[in-house]
């Protein structure tokens, strides 16, 4: 059984790396947003001409991103979305959103301060984690059938 | 042509009020969450059977909104959600991309000052306004093809 | 906002007049299957020919009701599957599945005992409670927002 | 032709191995839950955090096994679904229920006499055995149109 | 329970009125192809123009009858074919595929000298008739789950 | 057999009205497009804000007029489109195309001398036709069985 | 581009054959019903045990042979159905339904004098031909550009 | 992550290629119409036999040709539909709908003088873009998240 994973939300840390790492070992491939922030905000403008406005500047922007994203979560068997401790991290929720309606697997990280905040999105999945090597027992499990310790 | 509406998003002021007036003489059907806070955070417990600890309390009262929450969006022609100033407001964001996955026609109100955080959830959008008034404006175009003033 | 509510599973108990009348108020339709166990094991040779061999006598008769189960569980907002304390009642799981696959909203009904053995069923749904009572007050909050007591 | 195949149910036989050995020399890839019964309780929990709440504990696992579930029943062209002798086995009938409602073809097998029990779940399937040589037969007429014997 | 039902199939016998006449106080409504034989031929270049090639005349004529046709099985309940003693009446086998592939709940009528002919038409169905009244008895039962006689 | 029918395409001449008028007598409901042409090109801003650059402008009205559009279009039972003598019309060849991806049944008006630059847009319709006339003789067809004249 | 094709219909001549060997330098990959007419009808019972009913029987090998053919037409891009000149080949015209349900590109072969008998089953074609060189040539054409000759 | 792209529209330039080129050291494959115009018009009558009428000319060939185009845009990731100067283009209008309502990624690439004629094509698009070295820049960009220069 090889599963395709989609790691949506949080940028800011290196917690993709460390899902990569502990599941090197297994049948998973990854995908994930562009996680270099300014190329992210600026591929709009970059390729298709510069806005002086900001508002479709940043849809020029999202739209491309939008191709990406929504082909990784299409193609996914399971969706991971990390809601981190600072920002609105409306796009990740957005992605949960998106993800659930389609059906698709889905995996919820945050600390336990966002948990009430959360609570529709986690209502949504099938398991509420908080760090990466949690996700990597469950991705083992869900394959191997086994579990950690 | 009839349009069903749901209003998603921020409780804290009558925006939905303002709405259902300005289209009063419209054929447009409106839905929306509970939004009685309290009953919304606690109505899976009073009707379920308490919970200790507040992540499952939590768990409950979402199960049963969401049953409110996919009858209203999968029947919706149109979903409006309302970012207001405050909060996390991930279920709105959630709302926003579960009806994109669904296709339905999608209207984001919130300040300018929120317009880069929501740029990949507008950019899913058919319109992004600011004020009830221009919901209501939006409804009686898309309806008569009549425009304001 | 009406709901259209699928009552699956017991047949032994008035459980779905319960429910009828304690949402007697509410804007809700119920169906149900044929409860006439005797009818319901035999209309399929009572109107399509006797048959020798029982397996082919209780598939015919499950084919004609499967016409009123697809209907009921397609058309149906929520369906609300009641396992009692005896039989097999495999096809009040079958339709949970179903459902389930449909993306329904789903209420699962069963005494604690039963509790592990339909941990998969439960995980499935919005909610999991004992009584028609408990669902009464559910369709009343997802209706109207209101809550008991 | 090569056919994947989930063989769903009863897990305390080696009729999974069976077939599977069967088959061997078939184009044939088989996925199955996880059949270590300890692992499949008690996984949520193992990687999620302990719940003083055997209702909880059970949710927890249900969610983590419902992952690779829907994974195997999704991508399967034919779904096997084995009714043991012993106990209730909802989940089986549940798997049955989902594989329908998603239009796959469906083999039930289950001794005579579960036959009473099983029938709607039967006339919902492409055929009826008792024995994992009989899945093994109709793979190879299915892939290789040749019949035992 | 309202059953919306398309009468596909035969167009030489009045068994569509039967079934109607039969079903008069049921909550049922029916749809059917155009039975005049003439104006079913005829109806493209009727309307169209006239073609001197016989293929491209009976084209017209049958893109005008799909309408028809998609329509009334898309919005029905349950489809019924009929297969006369006579014609080749692939139309009807088709409409019983396409209806098959859209889920519909399918009742097949033939007398039993076209058993074997139509065994995979058979197989796809809830149920194999061979009168009206038995058609009729089908609704009344999935209706009110009452038996004749 | 009650029939919705949106009426894609050229806005310039009445054709729409002769279409209502001359089924005026029939189960037919109409849905179309605003056809004020300096409505639906100014929509966008007129309620949402004024745009510098002229590309903004026109996707504001776009975004507007695709709610209306997409409504139509996915409620109707037959989508007609009329290719006029004038103009580019791209919307009216990419609703037809939106269309036939739903498997909607679709009529195409247009002169003969258009025929060839149609001819992908033809092949995926049901009827292909000159006048209003022409379309309200299909839709009493359709509905009634009746040929004109 | 790789072409899935099933080859539905007539099992009497080697047409199959002859549209493998004119393809074999084409990138397509054929699939098709169990040819063996005597194990196509008797693989129910062969495997699953005698029925002394023939129309159980029969239902019994139908129920196999479905899983085989939803299996080809659900993973084609081309259904191709043959009508020949003997018999009601009712399930190709099944087949031909189901296939266009599912919205599959469909070529259909027979003679001129089935034309009228076949004209629905035609209009849902994207092409209607007579020989199974014309079927290769298709191919070669859908996938290479090249013309005959 | 590989890209599947359709390249439709305009054929009288080397667009197609010059995409090609610049994307030739990344993971995508592209698909595209026949772009030989007389093999494209006259494909039909070449296999399937002469006509007289030159609509029923374009009709055979264009059925051939949809073949292509459907199995195209329904495995793409991406459709890139190119708008050239001259002619109607109806047929790249209708496919840009029809991958829209299929829910794919859209990049429009026009001059600007087509932007107001477009607009509703236009506002369906994840990108609008005027020549080919952007369209391999946004390739890129999505399958690296690198930018140019």
């Amino acid at each position: 059984m090889h599963l395709s994973v989609y790691l949506s939300g949080e940028i800011h840390t290196d917690w993709r790396d460390e899902i990569a790492q502990g599941a090197a070992d297994l049948p998973v491939s990854f995908t994930a947003p562009v996680t270099d922030h300014a190329a992210s905000d600026d591929c709009g403008v970059a390729i298709l001409g510069a806005e002086s406005d900001k508002f479709w500047h940043d849809r020029k922007g999202a739209g491309l991103n939008a191709i990406r994203t929504r082909k990784g979560i299409e193609e996914a068997d399971i969706v991971v979305v990390r809601f981190g401790e600072k920002y609105k991290q409306w796009n990740a929720a957005f992605d949960a959103g998106y993800a659930a309606a389609l059906g698709k697997s889905l995996i919820i990280m945050h600390g336990s301060d966002h948990a009430h905040a959360l609570k529709e999105v986690d209502a949504a999945a099938n398991a509420v984690c908080e760090t990466p090597q949690q996700v990597v027992d469950m991705l083992r499990y869900v394959i191997a059938g086994t579990l950690p310790g």
